[in-house]
């Protein structure tokens, strides 16, 4: 029963998925900075019999520049081990035949090059940041509440992230603004939908209880995780508060200084 | 029976309290302009024998200004017949000792002049438009997150009206944001909170049975009204829609084109 228990359940472990954001790194101006230990922990994991991906809700530039800039960083990652919320959507509008007016970041703008984007029949929003003006927002508004049945899709709904210079308001803050505004409930595309982990699940060929999620977001890492019958570990670092360790509704799996000391633990307890 | 219900129910009424915004006039460019009709109205119900006032969730000028615009589309109103939010929650600020961080158009900042604004213990949200930046709103949430207990006002929680060249969003989308931002529950002073109609029926020396409201929100005008036992009509005009008239949980003591006829239908049942 113990081995049910972190860190005693990495015994059994076959695969990890780490959040980056906050995780492996804060952002920030330019490239933003890693944090202490992350590289080296992240190069641990990589030389270790476990399954490695990353899960991030990340939409402010195409995954190709992301993993360019973690490279910058230091951390030795490649695109197709990256699950992001940008190739979700587009899969999904294809799917469906639909045609998104965009509020996003402009660097995440080439993820959406082959999708007709002519005459809006729904609104994709992301995490716009400083394009989230008044006048931007009231344009995805009078496109949604101009349609027959307005339909919105999120990626991701996070509260708020933490930059090098403080905590910046994440797209989930205009996902309940839009959500309110026009008496609608968005689709969100990304960490915690469980159809956004279960296609990383399916990528590595595991069981949920043979995997780890890693993360500083205790709702949308840990609890999405463990919703879909992973374990999940919250790092302090990011955008971790002590208040999220008296959480009414999401208790973690285990609660670790940063990603090094859960690499070590997860280690440690295979060797 | 029959005098219980609209328009019957006008040959019992004292007092009547009208919108401002999207019945007087539609808001725009300059001072807006007038709905046809409404001026004749206003001066047809303040030579009857009703007692009249008005209530707005304006928060982009002080009563000063707001009244003075008014009097230039042709309305004779004055300062002490029109009630507004920011008066209100100055009273509030100041019973509470509280100190807040002003989010809120430049033209409001004068209702605020005699508040202490050191060292913000609360955040204070109007319709702001445009000023609802990115930058502005991430302001007001780090003051919240940075509080042992965030406390946010909002000026109204209306999702949008209209202006002359179309919808605009309304400060209630951006409290639904810094709600969920910080997740917490926003104390609402303005239509349709309870405590602020109370206040103008105070004023009239009125019982609500006693009163119609007159509105072209459903929710707020409407639903607020008859939530404290006036009666409430809706115009077809300004932020009205049809589907107004088949929402699911407020349903108008009547639907009238626009307050011409509304005054028209009331006059005519009292002579």
């Amino acid at each position: 029963m113990a081995d049910k228990k972190w860190p005693g359940c990495a015994k059994s472990l076959k695969g990890v998925i780490l959040d980056m954001c906050g995780v492996l790194y804060d952002s920030g101006e330019g490239d933003g900075v890693a944090i202490p230990g992350s590289v080296e922990a992240v190069r641990k994991l990589k030389t270790s019999d476990l399954q490695l991906r990353f899960c991030t809700n990340e939409t402010q530039a195409s995954r190709e520049k992301f993993v360019a800039k973690l490279g910058r960083l230091g951390f030795d990652i490649c695109v197709p081990e990256v699950f992001s919320p940008a190739p979700a959507v587009v899969a999904v509008l294809k799917e469906r035949g639909l045609r998104p007016h965009l509020l996003v970041y402009d660097g995440l703008l080439p993820e959406f090059d082959t999708v007709d984007k002519t005459n809006p029949n729904c609104v994709v929003i992301g995490d716009a940041a400083e394009k989230f003006s008044y006048a931007n927002l009231n344009d995805a508004f009078r496109v949604l509440i101009g349609l027959e049945k307005p339909l919105l899709f999120s990626l991701g709904q996070g509260r708020y992230y933490k930059e090098t210079d403080g905590l910046k308001l994440d797209v989930g803050v205009y996902m309940k603004a839009l959500e309110y505004a026009c008496d609608l409930k968005a689709e969100v595309i990304g960490k915690p939908s469980p159809m956004f982990f279960q296609s990383v699940l399916n990528d590595m060929g595991l069981q949920p209880h043979e995997v780890l999620m890693i993360g500083d977001d205790l709702v949308n890492d840990v609890g999405g995780a463990q919703h879909c019958g992973m374990k999940g570990v919250q790092v302090r670092t990011g955008k971790y508060r002590p208040s999220d360790e008296r959480h009414p509704t999401v208790a973690t799996d285990g609660t670790v200084d940063n990603l090094a000391q859960a690499v070590d633990m997860i280690l440690n307890q295979r060797n």
